[in-house]
């Protein structure tokens, strides 16, 4: 037996998430059916992030077992044909046999893009928040930079998160400008880029949310030692809806 | 009676083109129905460019004619509510009754997006067109320079083209890098960009194969003024796939 790993991509917005849940379309169960009718064996992968409905995907992970004489790399091409349109397995590897995707220890990065405009746009709104309020970047980044380090981040994740502690380090978070695909300076996406070794659930969107208030003015930078003091949800932002959240994937230098 | 002008924008990866066809799910027949709905009246747009199935678009254009009290202003943000996600109105205001989109003399503007990758890309792969042989953009440049300017298309247009004469003039043609959104300097979009009056069925498809065709090596630039000279579509290229061309609209400066 070999262990394959994947590097998985994925348009979220069709996708009721990446986890299992019964019949739904989820990321996992298209790949366990391409995966098992390929190979004519039952397949169930071991997938990385639990990524939410609506969420993308550059790099998310999952590994399998096979008894396939074909090779490792192999595999993400020969995928294609057994996947849908919005699934696709960027690279294959094999992996030693203990590699756990979720074990890893490897930091990862979210991305989480905004769009600062009242005017629609269909395509891009697919992949981006538009958010039609002013925004001040600066005050955003002053925000940000409380949240980096390790902290109970009670405050700023689901109640119903199933995890016996909140404490999570996140080792960066920035504001950044990217120029739009049309190339229109007025039209600038913020990006916010997150990168930790673990979040909990929903913590993304809501640190977003959070940011989104300080930069419309509604929250002060320095009120943010204060929200995760509290451990109490009720202070901290909006969940930010996931059409702009993308996992943009694992550092695996040196692992792999 | 006014005449309303929407500037219509889409994602065209589920619609079976601009124009009504039956029952099928168009541009036209959604924007009839939001704006039957909307203003309880029967109401058909005039559109401008009937772009094939798959193809997107920022700057489509139609109009209508409607007693609605409603500052014309107002209706790109009404019809959100009555428009699906992938169809968004970017803009509508008032023009004089005899404005008709197919008769402004305006120039237009086509981009073709091209990734030139062998690797996968589940959202990238819906805007642009996949083409893993190396390119020569040079070579492309080179052929693309040819086009340029009043010539009988016939060797690059769909044989069913319905329209008396064959001579269109392209007012440019050029082939542009963009780095992608992911910001890697590796996998640069190659855009090629084309404006003129007006376009011939698959025109702008059968062009960009073409040029593909040379970027590969399969046909010099210097063939391009024979291919003309033949009037014979099985000299040109291959018509390229419809996901990886955007409509991105109508110079209409001066005259609204």
């Amino acid at each position: 037996m070999s262990r394959i790993l994947l590097q998985v991509a994925y348009d979220g917005t069709s996708f009721s998430g990446y986890a299992l849940q019964g019949d739904k379309r989820t990321v996992e169960r298209c790949l366990n059916e391409a995966l098992t009718q390929f190979t004519d064996t039952e397949v169930t992968v071991i997938g990385a992030s639990r990524t939410d409905a609506g969420v993308h995907a550059y790099g998310n992970l999952a590994v399998f077992d096979t008894a396939s004489p074909v090779p490792a790399e192999r595999f993400a091409r020969i995928l294609d044909r057994f996947l849908p349109a919005d699934l696709r397995v960027v690279r294959s590897c094999e992996v030693p046999a203990d590699f756990h995707p979720r074990h890893t220890g490897a930091v990862k990065t979210y991305e989480y893009r905004i769009r600062n405009t009242a005017v629609p746009d269909p395509i891009a709104d697919r992949y981006s928040y538009r958010y039609s309020y002013p925004l001040d970047p600066a005050q955003m980044r002053e925000a940000a930079a409380y949240l980096v380090g390790e902290h109970d981040f009670t405050s700023f994740c689901n109640p119903e998160t199933q995890s016996p502690t909140r404490v999570r380090e996140i080792t960066g978070c920035s504001l950044d400008m990217r120029i739009s695909e049309k190339g229109d300076m007025r039209d600038p996406e913020l990006i916010l880029h997150i990168s930790g070794k673990g979040f909990l659930y929903h913590q993304v969107r809501i640190i977003t949310g959070t940011l989104l208030e300080v930069g419309r003015g509604l929250k002060k930078p320095g009120d943010i030692p204060q929200i995760l003091a509290a451990r109490d949800r009720r202070l901290a932002g909006f969940t930010a809806p996931p059409q702009g959240l993308f996992l943009i994937g694992y550092d695996l230098q040196g692992m792999i």
